[in-house]
């Protein structure tokens, strides 16, 4: 049995999606060895009363998504607060939250602790990719800033991630970066470069654009976290530019429409392949659990997305296989 | 009459679509009054002799892609440098390179030499938008790493060239970061809020993500060059990802191409409208002349394009505008 706690406050557009992303993550049968603990308004949670697989955890205070460091632990009626002291102090698999992202990092972190021998916890997350593939991406925001160290661990997180999560034998792992050239890169990232060419980390192939990062051709995508927000939420926000015109494009006329239903099937499939919700989360890497990362503006589906990717996670013992790797590879140095 | 000084070397797919995006030039006739020098290989540019408005400056060597500051100053015999001292020892009215970002940068900074006051030179470009209006994007890649004081005086640039150049009256500028809180972003993005917000600047709205910097709110977005860079790469990244992919859904099998048939015309207007290579190049802002960088991979109608904004820079005397507004600000102050 697996026991994932999960913060029911604070998405974007309220508990409903999350109910929804619930309800049909227990109707899925490949979940059946799954416990929920639900953390939230005990009134909105009724209808999961008399659940055999669900446990309510009643809690009224909503963090504010702006939440930073201090705020999130000094305010320990918070539906994540509870919900990542649930989890620590009942060793439970998984925590999941769809509420304030600095605020999810802080807690869980501080709660759960870092990893020995990790400087930073990095959030990543799977990307679509041009032909199919998922490409990892990571630090895509846990981090304001980092050092050239901390990035070269992130590579090193990355590798494993891609291998143990992902199944990818042999990653590609590139740095993202503002030109090919060794040379390229900002002052840290240049550093970061050298660092994890010394370390002959296998399947290091140097530096990657923005522009080609998306291709297919890179399996881990390493930066440091400003960086990697940008690239996310750029990447992202194009994404949805272009699936809106298509719409548009279509919209337009009774031609248009015509011609929709002609070619959707290709354009249904092109919009599964560059969905950025049915990837559901991010995951911190780095600290002793598994902390899922809903997006904020999750809809039902994609909230079960985030529930599936913390279920497998901790299926897979990611953080005790990342806890050996680490720790072989500090050996070897 | 003005006179744009043309490198005609270095571009990554030769010289072909940079002798087709001239002579497309040369055929407009809203240029009638731009005469061109082109630098570069004689035997390349036979086909221009005779013709009144072009003159031809030889040059037999390329200055490498990778080239940094050093070398592109050392390499005396590079159709950039020939090109840039050419337009400075003349003082003609702009130059136009397709070759090394970095070498383009070096020279035009190095031999043009800053507007007092400034600090460090942006690369900027306009992008296109959801809404079809086009944003003001700077840096987009002059600079690696910039302090808050250059990105502070980066929206001061900015705004001057959205009013002046792109003809909004009053510019909507916001500052690229990785939320939209006050206090999110790098540390140097931090301090450039409290400079930019101290400054009174007409317009500034906050901070914006990448998410919805494309959407049409912004007019102008400041960053820093490194994140600049990750943000151009990532979008006009994706953009392409999408077009091929909308592509491949239409030739797909008879249905669909028969689909394409029906709603081929809201797919060109969406191609126009999201097309990067109309927007020809980036100028680089704050030196004192019209500098335009091409794309490296410019085809005809992208290299047309550069010159067009060449062209208009300088008809607008843009650099002379933009000296005027800061030392103005400056008094200001």
């Amino acid at each position: 049995m697996l026991t994932i706690v999960i913060d029911m406050m604070g998405a974007d557009k309220g508990v409903e999606p999350l109910k929804e992303g619930v309800k049909n993550f227990l109707n899925d049968a490949s979940f059946n060895d799954a416990k929920l603990v639900l953390v939230g308004n005990e009134k909105d949670l009724e209808e999961f009363k008399g659940n055999q697989r669900v446990e309510l955890v009643p809690s009224k205070d909503i963090l504010p998504m702006e939440a930073g460091a201090l705020e999130s632990m000094r305010m320990k009626t918070s539906s994540m607060n509870i919900a990542v002291d649930c989890m620590v102090q009942n060793h439970y698999d998984a925590v999941v939250s769809a509420g304030s992202t600095g605020g999810f990092i802080s807690l869980a972190t501080i709660k759960m602790k870092m990893i020995e021998g990790i400087e930073r916890a990095a959030l990543v997350s799977p990307f679509p990719t041009r032909i199919g593939k998922q490409v990892t991406v990571l630090d895509i925001g846990a981090n304001n800033e980092n050092s050239a160290y901390q990035i070269f661990q992130f590579a090193q997180m990355g590798a494993i991630y891609s291998r143990l999560v992902m199944g990818v034998e042999h990653p590609s792992i590139y740095l993202l970066s503002n030109g090919v050239e060794e040379k390229k890169g900002s002052p840290e990232g240049k550093e970061a470069y050298q660092l994890i060419k010394q370390s002959g980390l296998e399947g290091f192939k140097g530096n990657i654009e923005g522009r080609d990062a998306l291709r297919g051709e890179a399996d881990v995508i390493v930066t440091g976290g400003y960086a990697g927000n940008i690239f996310l939420k750029t990447s992202e926000g194009m994404a949805v530019i272009m699936s809106e015109l298509i719409k548009e494009a279509f919209y337009r006329n009774l031609s248009s429409k015509i011609g929709y239903v002609f070619a959707r099937k290709g354009f249904k499939e092109m919009k599964k392949k560059m969905d950025y919700k049915s990837f559901g989360g991010a995951m911190l890497l780095g600290i002793n659990g598994v902390a899922v990362k809903a997006h904020g503006s999750s809809d039902a589906y994609s909230f079960y997305c985030a529930l599936k990717v913390a279920y497998r996670m901790s299926k897979e013992k990611i953080v005790e296989k990342i806890k050996i790797a680490v720790s072989s590879m500090k050996q070897g140095e």
